[in-house]
């Protein structure tokens, strides 16, 4: 049995989340059931959700227990095998937690999938054709629901979300406006995702000059709208939203390590007759199987092309976990471990 | 031709709207052309969406010309006519506007519709069997779409629209909870409206006191929320909506006098997967037929037993005006003008 090392949540965030907050664990990996596996995890994914669920308190998700290996998809290969449908060899994807190894009951329900690697390579599996290719894949065709030649926007646009969000949206002939932080960013965003304009909301102190800025990017104004950030974005967008708009809120990242923001002009939901709503994509199982297909083949054909930021080594996850946390990362951050 | 008296906007609003942004105008009713018909309005409709229209900025409806006849819903009783299908005496409601006579050209569509004042009184059709009960229909049925055993809330309880919604949320098996101001109105709500409570926001100064006293009106939580308020009311709604619930954005009559009142908790749309949307019921016109006779039949078999506030005279009607808007109206506001 392979030595293993976990990082276990050891005390919860006094407002914003600290390197101390994790604490590193060592610990042998237990010997194999009847159909488990060993999982030696390649990647570790690094997904904003995971700063909610470090508070004990009520959100979507159930709080992370302190003490324990915190949660997270992870992407792997199964080492040792007491379980025929997953053979020593097998490439997989499961939510292994921030650990160098997992052993998993492979017979339970959603518990791993085996993947293909030929034309995908297996990081991607967490990101573009994973959860956050399949989050931006709900919000955008079963919330927003966009008609080609509508005007689609997206927050965080360089994240493993956004860069998804570009490709699909402009599959379906949508005008794509991106925001993020910083000229490279937003320079990539046009040249590498396929956004049409990106705007830098670094260089906007105000939610009104944000705003403007949005205006001169969209100016048929705005159809469909994929939150992942809320706060100063979330204000300079709603007033440029066209009537009968749809947001999508997959996220509040801007919030989520301090006092709630609110937000400004709630009235605009009635003026423009908005639709806004929040999902959570592990609610809705039933379109990953066609999000992944769609996913897969726009990674495969080269026409989603989503850059990955990537941590040295288990011991580096909480670094780079608060980095994200304040948009430090390009494109999905991911952690190797091998 | 009878003399005529009009009110008009003389002047728009800085910040609170005033009598003095009125004028009384003098004018005889011209002569009937082919098709027209001269109606002599009963009773005038005042609503809290002309608030939004006597500004001159960009709202769900156009501004309201300056020196023109407010709009607005009347009905009345044709007192001459050129026109076969509405014969002298037939009883019709229609958008006369804020004035003594109008003259409908009849044949142009929607612009009049006769109806039956057997089971109904005629000022129900600006109430109950009129705009605000479609508009609580349209909310209840097309947008939060209640399963009967769930909890519904709607704030402005005892207005119109709260009324209508009462009844039809109760014809739904649902829970149904109002929010209203004073002792007076809350106690109508339960006795005659129906509701199976109410509570009284003027007894709490923070949403923080308001939301608790919800909590205790919703053990089980609140499902789908009709809002006409915003303000401090939506944001002790929203922390006790459940999981998937659903907001109808009607009206935000709170800021309709002043600044943009923001929305303190919007990350609760994420966490707790909350749709939220706005709606204008003039722009849902295929609902009206199915709504009217559902309410029509509530009103005739005392199921729905309306209140009405009604000043006396066109002269009174800006003073009433300003009155619904900081809810000193009891039910329905109407103006009798004959």
């Amino acid at each position: 049995m392979p030595a293993n090392r976990q990082l276990h949540l050891d005390n919860r965030p006094q407002g914003e989340a600290q390197t101390s907050n994790f604490v590193m664990v060592h610990a042998p990996t237990p010997a194999l059931q009847e159909g488990e596996v060993l999982v030696r995890h390649h990647y570790l994914s690094l997904d904003p959700y995971m700063r909610g669920r470090m508070n004990d308190a009520k959100s979507y998700a159930q709080p992370q227990a302190l003490g324990q290996t915190m949660q997270g998809g992870t992407v792997g290969e199964v080492v040792e095998s007491r379980n025929a449908r997953y053979p020593v060899g097998t490439k997989v994807v499961g939510m292994g937690g921030w650990q160098e190894y997992s052993v998993v009951n492979a017979e339970l329900p959603g518990a791993l999938r085996s993947v293909d690697t030929t034309h995908v390579p297996l990081s991607a599996y967490l990101g573009a054709v994973g959860m956050p290719g399949v989050t931006a894949y709900y919000g955008l065709v079963h919330i927003i629901a966009p008609k080609a030649g509508e005007t689609m926007v997206v927050s965080a646009a360089t994240g493993a979300v956004g860069s998804a969000f570009a490709a699909l949206s402009k599959a379906r002939g949508c005008r794509t406006v991106g925001i993020a932080g910083g000229a490279e960013k937003c320079a990539y965003a046009v040249e590498e995702l396929g956004f049409d304009a990106c705007i830098d909301y670094k260089q906007h102190t105000t939610a009104a000059s944000l705003s403007a800025a949005i205006a001169q990017a969209c100016p048929n104004g705005i159809d469909g709208y994929f939150e992942n950030v809320g706060g100063m974005v979330l204000d300079a967008v709603l007033p440029r939203l066209n009537a009968f708009g749809r947001i999508a809120v997959c996220g509040m990242i801007a919030g989520y390590n301090g006092a709630p923001l609110p937000m400004a002009q709630p009235a605009l939901i009635l003026m423009q007759r908005l639709k806004i709503e929040g999902f959570i994509v592990s609610e809705h199982m039933e379109v990953w199987p066609a999000a992944l297909t769609e996913l897969g083949t726009l990674v495969a054909t080269g026409k989603l092309r989503a850059r990955e930021s990537i941590a040295q080594g288990l011991e580096n996850a909480p670094e780079a976990f608060l980095g994200l946390l304040k948009g430090k990362n390009f494109g999905k951050q991911l952690v190797k471990l091998i």
